[in-house]
């Protein structure tokens, strides 16, 4: 029988980081810090690439679920940051829908924003305000592929009743890519490295 | 501490239906047909939304892996059958990325066109053939939406170098949709019906 259950484990580090991140943190820039260091702290530990997100209640800004970038450790291309927390948010919430009624609304804050995948998965997850740090093209800039997304990402999900706020520390977030590749870091998302022939 | 991992659960009945479908299956129609039984046994199970998908190797035709929609099931946006389908190939296989050097050729046989998510989802997967059945607007027909999505998508994966296919046995997949909305199927991707206020 074929192996019965998909697992996506977060890196070893991250239940106790969290646990220690129980406070409110009413500033955009102090939310967004924390996932730029989730960013720096999945280079530091080996544990994946460099991207970090956090699901924050966007009315007592206190942390709901973290994420970090798991592509390589879980054998599993959907394990960006963002799929790790919105995920990670909806089975601790015990809801696919984060706008279910009940239910805080939620933030996402990325260190970067979305690839076309992520993007694409924003809507179903009931996040209901994005913030992102480094753009599309500070993580091309390094090698990554942001994939086949609309050039007009943001209005669409404004259009969705979303609210979107980009480039928030920005360069704190440029500056943990960089870092990345420059001790050689696994660029895995550029398909004619890993093409055969 | 938080909860430590995301778990994605097959429906209990779908181990042993792959257990049973260990032959070749040469002729993409029938491919596609055992693609579209996946989504009608999750109706009939109620286990999911109507939708699955099945990756075979590309060249023997034998059947990888196989993903229902598990949406509400596991509490998680990301479960639509194709998701589910790809993770299940990559951790069975060991890759994030399954046009590595040494696996097999990998289609992904689906018996609806991806949403926004799932092709976004593709080019990382490295499946190198996509077969779909129904359109996106036979979804949209009953009430699902496909997100955000480039109106050029199918040229987008043309230009990463997979092949598409579509239309393949589209009037039995669309039948099937048409089952699951006729007896009041939740359609739950629909934003307004689970938005606050």
């Amino acid at each position: 029988m074929k192996p019965a259950q998909i697992i996506l484990d977060p890196p070893e580090w991250l239940p106790a980081w969290i646990d220690t991140h129980g406070d409110s943190y009413p500033d955009i820039s102090t939310r967004m810090l924390l996932a730029i260091e989730l960013s720096a702290l999945n280079i530091e530990h080996h544990t994946g690439g460099p991207f970090g997100a956090i699901i924050f209640d966007s009315v007592s800004y206190q942390l709901i679920s973290a994420g970090v970038n798991r592509v390589i450790s879980c054998s599993a291309s959907i394990a960006h940051a963002e799929i790790m927390a919105i995920t990670a948010a909806q089975q601790q919430l015990g809801s696919f829908d984060l706008s279910a009624r009940g239910l805080p609304s939620c933030e996402l804050v990325s260190s970067c924003e979305p690839c076309a995948m992520c993007f694409g998965a924003v809507p179903w997850s009931g996040v209901r305000h994005l913030v992102c740090a480094a753009r599309d093209s500070d993580a091309r800039a390094i090698g990554f592929d942001e994939g086949p997304k609309l050039s007009s990402w943001k209005d669409a999900l404004l259009q969705r009743g979303m609210t979107v706020e980009t480039d928030i520390c920005r360069s704190d977030a440029v500056e943990i890519l960089r870092h990345y590749a420059g001790n050689n870091g696994l660029i895995y998302n550029a398909r004619h490295d890993s093409l055969p022939g």
